[in-house]
């Protein structure tokens, strides 16, 4: 008769977490990595040289500006930015790759880059990160204490931009305090693992 | 400025556990109840009389079999049950009225219950519990040592046609270890109120 059947074999998943500078994308995205380590994360592309011990492939993808510009017109760069001269991009294929091997990833990618990775993707899931208000995003920036006054409301000015993009997003998390905002991340991870577009065709096995 | 956003004020959220008989509902939906004891259950409507201190709108809203047919009709009911010559329905309107007042409701419902209740409130979330295989649905249903052999062929024939109808649900959850399936259905329950398209226009509350 039928074999068990399991969520086993499928593949992985594809999370993605924006927000706001300040809103804790990084710290959650940490957390997150505790419980599930084996999650994989995206290696960017880079036009800048490798130093010292940097490895292709681990440390960063090493490409010429010309391979660099290639990969963006054939849609392959999420998203990319610019730092003292050189490109730093994510890749897309890479992703693809860790999710056919059953690898979930979790990506930290700006508001842009997430919606790049839905185009692409479609079954991509897409998180944003609220901060509860733009006073505790304000108090959050300036608590860092990392950044001059201009600079932070040149980041509070670009946070009231990002929200308004928050409807591109399947799911919304405002984070409030950090322990409730890791359950619910996690918590839409193991729901969209059980949804049942991701298992189309699982009932026929019990025939 | 902004005042602090949350989801405090939204609407409960209305959860149906479907899936063949001896799956499991019953057990699951009492561990979530003991997670979430405020979450609401479904009071069923009955053309059987009042015994001893049973309350109308507390036990079961106590209907003549002519109102009863009444509610059918109007699409009122969603599922109803034939017992020693009295009806037994699930009625719509005091889960919609629960999930106005903010409260989750949580039912176990039949195949055709979930998929009524699904298109009475296209924001219901249903969920088809899955056997880990039916070897083990029938060791389960014949554990229970309170059915025959026959009755228990017609439970498995029964379960099977019922999961061939599990492509209509929005979620699947296999009950292997029930820990695990209580995890994911409370898991489920979170990521549905995380869903960006619950909190339609959230992002104008920090403009």
């Amino acid at each position: 008769m039928s074999e068990t059947v399991s969520f086993e074999s499928m593949h992985g998943l594809m999370f993605s977490v924006s927000g706001p500078s300040g809103v804790g994308k990084g710290t959650i995205i940490k957390e997150i990595k505790k419980i599930y380590p084996d999650c994989g994360h995206s290696i960017s592309v880079t036009t800048r040289r490798p130093r010292g011990t940097e490895k292709d492939g681990v440390d960063y993808y090493f490409r010429s500006a010309t391979e660099f510009e290639k990969l963006c017109i054939e849609g392959e760069i999420l998203e990319f930015d610019e730092y003292v001269g050189n490109f730093y991009g994510t890749p897309a294929t890479p992703l693809l790759k860790m999710t056919e091997c059953g690898r979930d990833v979790l990506l930290d990618l700006t508001i842009a880059g997430s919606m790049a990775l839905k185009k692409k993707f479609s079954q991509a899931v897409t998180i944003f990160i609220l901060p509860p208000s733009l006073e505790v995003l304000e108090n959050r920036l300036v608590g860092r204490g990392t950044e001059d006054r201009e600079l932070v409301n040149r980041r509070l000015e670009k946070a009231r931009e990002e929200i308004l993009n928050a409807n591109g997003f399947d799911y919304v998390v405002i984070n409030d305090e950090l322990s409730d905002t890791v359950r619910k991340v996690e918590a839409i991870m193991i729901a969209e693992k059980c949804r049942y577009f991701r298992h189309s065709g699982i009932e026929k096995k019990f025939i």
